[in-house]
């Protein structure tokens, strides 16, 4: 692996000394910002999220918040997911679209009140875009970014863990919904969610001050739970088929391709910018899709570019995200494989760096 | 320095495989992209750029493509700089701002014909700025993101090294103005600029397929020239004061805080977003800006935080960018200081992660 820089265009986060003391050993860049990628090995952290529970400094979802009587009208047009029957309480995954359907991000829209929404986000800068649409469209409303860093509790002892820092009370949160539980006098947003498979909540660190005192809370509180430092899994999420925007897709696809059609109700999201475009592709259907895929042979090396995906030397898609995993005995993958090839069983080959294997389309992610 | 993990998301350039060969040591991201920052050591490389000439991967500058009816009127909707002057075969420094005025970009505009615009970005993902604003305001404009990667050739002798590749003509190019020079068969837009103060190009590289080949060639070429792999130098740009937008400054600050009230020509660049907020601004003159700093005692650590300034324990400021001049034989530093204490020899504390650091405001630049 290569070194990183340090600079301030890099933002360090409110849980960075956490994150240090707890012996970090890489980072990735996310929202200019700095995202812990392994504590002690990609496997290790692995086994240990799928048995105990982790604290994610993940403040590189950083929110988008809107507040004004036009914010709810504005959230729709962001998004061709239909909002409407969307309460307070609730967190929804949106696609972000742009004129043309192009996928901008794929945040979590968390709706704190009619006037008032966070927008959780993936890799790009969408404020950019948020402001601009409220300035050209002259919506009355606030757009800004707060100071807000989500920390996660991830892993099957989650909910333990955390009952133990905010009361029983928060066991109660449903999926894809939050409460507002009190810390040393401050309240947060903390809902269930999270960037993996293994259950487990995402706190809304209101206040950077903060971070560091709920931090030790949590570990202090966790010690007989075997509570670990953490940070999104590679091998996991692809299990999972949670996806990355900016590894397996950007703003060239359409949520249809993305496996995310189910969030776009064209005909009822009146007013979502990109309406046009995916009104077009659903009707017509994606020629390309998101698929699991499995590659045989000796664990894959990193997956650090796109791999084509060939079928007698013709390119027929991409390999986008590749791990081994252990629990699978498999190098576990994400690819957008073109519809000629992407009914489950179909094989084809993958060329990787190391040289070329077979692989084949499944018919669900493994998790 | 910490590693960085690898993937897609962090984007590999056309040339990244030179930079490997070249013995890259360290990395920031930039753009979603790998920008080198260290080939054989800061100091080395500082010292070869003020003596030869050296090859730079300034990929992670993207560009920001305008074309059509509506795309003048567009640039001048993004910038307070009066653009009217502006003519075909110019590029100019702008200001970004948005409705505030605050920066949301210090990019360079490139004017390839009345109704073609490049625009060079900083570390931001002004495309969706620019994206959102021809949408809300109905331009007739397209705006996306193309296959153009700049390659920096800076140091004195670029010139001699760009005339081999080039033919003599690349000499009489003059500072911030472009010409259309040929590479095996294909137009590149070659522009004197670059992020140094030692003189030098950005050659536009159109088409990542001729990426290696030019990288190749300009090796080749140069071998007796002592060319080299490089990078933007730390050092060598706070000596120069160029700014780095997300280090010394960021959507907060207005250009007036910036150094760059000179491009700011609220008076006559009509339809700029932001104009409001900046003619106020202008009447009144901003409270804080950009200073060079000095500060005593032996070498800084690194400045990956910004460092309080202060007065008898009052905050009046931050330090943003350091590092220590072997050149000047002091510590080089960006300072935002508050009014009462910018004037040239204003003395004041640095609280630097090694402690407390004596440190004044310079009249100017160090180069």
């Amino acid at each position: 692996m290569a070194l990183l820089s340090p600079s301030h265009r890099l933002r360090r986060t409110p849980f960075s000394e956490g994150v240090e003391a707890a012996g970090v050993k890489a980072y990735t860049v996310y929202n200019h910002m700095l995202l812990p990628t392994v504590f002690r090995s990609p496997e290790e952290d692995y086994r240990h999220l799928k048995e105990a529970v982790q604290v994610w400094d993940v403040s590189c979802e950083r929110q988008v918040e809107l507040r004004g009587p036009d914010s709810g009208r504005l959230m729709q047009m962001l998004t061709p997911r239909d909002l409407r029957g969307m309460t307070v309480g609730q967190c929804y995954y949106v696609p972000i679209v742009d004129e043309t359907g192009g996928m901008l991000n794929d945040p979590v829209a968390v709706k704190l009140a009619e006037d008032r929404w966070w927008i959780s986000i993936a890799d790009s800068d969408l404020l950019y875009w948020v402001k601009a649409i409220a300035h050209g469209w002259r919506l009355d409303v606030l757009v800004d970014e707060p100071d807000v860093s989500p920390l996660g509790v991830q892993g099957p002892k989650a909910d333990d863990l955390m009952a133990r820092v905010f009361g029983d009370g928060v066991r109660d949160v449903r999926f894809f919904r939050y409460g507002i539980f009190d810390f040393q006098g401050r309240d947060m947003v903390i809902a269930r969610s999270g960037y993996s498979k293994q259950g487990g909540f995402e706190i809304y660190v209101e206040g950077g001050d903060i971070g560091m005192p709920l931090w030790n809370a949590l570990f202090e509180a966790g010690k007989d739970l075997d509570v670990h430092a953490g940070c999104p899994n590679l091998i996991e999420r692809i299990e999972g088929g949670l996806l990355s925007y900016g590894n397996d897709m950007n703003s060239n696809n359409t949520p249809h391709e993305c496996g995310l059609g189910k969030f776009c109700n064209t005909h009822t999201a009146i007013g979502c910018v990109g309406r046009d475009a995916l009104l077009r592709v659903a009707k017509e259907g994606p020629v390309q899709k998101i698929c699991p895929v499995e590659i045989d042979g000796p664990r894959v090396p990193v997956c650090d570019r796109w791999w084509p995906v060939t079928v007698d030397g013709t390119r027929i898609g991409r390999i986008s995200s590749a791990a081994w995993s252990p629990d699978f005995d498999t190098n576990v993958a994400i690819g957008m494989i073109r519809m000629t090839h992407w009914d489950a069983g179909t094989e084809f080959d993958v060329d990787t760096p190391d040289g070329t294997r077979r692989a084949r389309v499944r018919s669900g992610f493994w998790s």
